[in-house]
């Protein structure tokens, strides 16, 4: 699965919620959760992020464990089989994180071009 | 120095801006920037923060070769001393790295709550 995302050359927010210590949600959980939403596999959406399975897992089950109802849905199929999908909790906490990116990127974009004049243009650059 | 900083048990966002590969600005540039205005010194800016001497002056060189002009200039006053204060350009960055929190923080505040509203109450939280 190729992304083609947006243009490198602007700037981009990362954007990361801390919920005090219940919970972090940021640009890491939330790309999980798409690819789990697209894929159907929680292996497959670690692997495409470069992450071992157990990496993949761990995030899975800290997000199911901090939300009160669980992120991500497994069927049953075995270790590694059955897929997994996104409950409507996780559809949710996705979609709205998902908002919350774009509307901050409108908010701030005056801001962050002021920021981006001030930049030196990197002639140098490779 | 002491910070009180916003409610422990409110939501908060932190945020990273990527000018591609030309630079970064997160909330530990900020904050070592603005403890460098308030204190006037890079040492002891980074040991407020944890960082070694090293570490602070390193962030500061990279940010100061990042943009047009320097954020932070130095008063001679050989090593360790001296002083240090943001140029022009540096409170610029952070007036507006400062303003961006401050707008994203209100522009996805509903988004956020409904994030929020998802999470376990942590009634076993430690």
């Amino acid at each position: 699965m190729t992304r083609s995302g947006p243009d490198p050359r602007q700037p981009r927010l990362r954007i990361r919620i801390l919920f005090g210590e219940r919970a972090m949600l940021g640009p890491g959980k939330a790309e999980l959760l798409e690819r789990i939403a697209e894929g159907g596999s929680i292996a497959a959406a670690g692997r495409a992020m470069g992450m071992s399975y157990k990496r993949a897992w761990s995030l899975v089950e800290e997000m199911n464990a901090a939300f009160r109802e669980p992120l991500v849905a497994r069927a049953r199929g075995g270790p590694g089989g059955g897929g997994a999908a996104l409950t409507a909790a996780g559809e949710s906490v996705l979609r709205n994180y998902r908002d919350l990116e774009a509307l901050t990127a409108e908010a701030g974009a005056e801001r962050i071009r002021a920021i981006e004049a001030l930049l030196g243009d990197m002639s140098g650059e490779r």
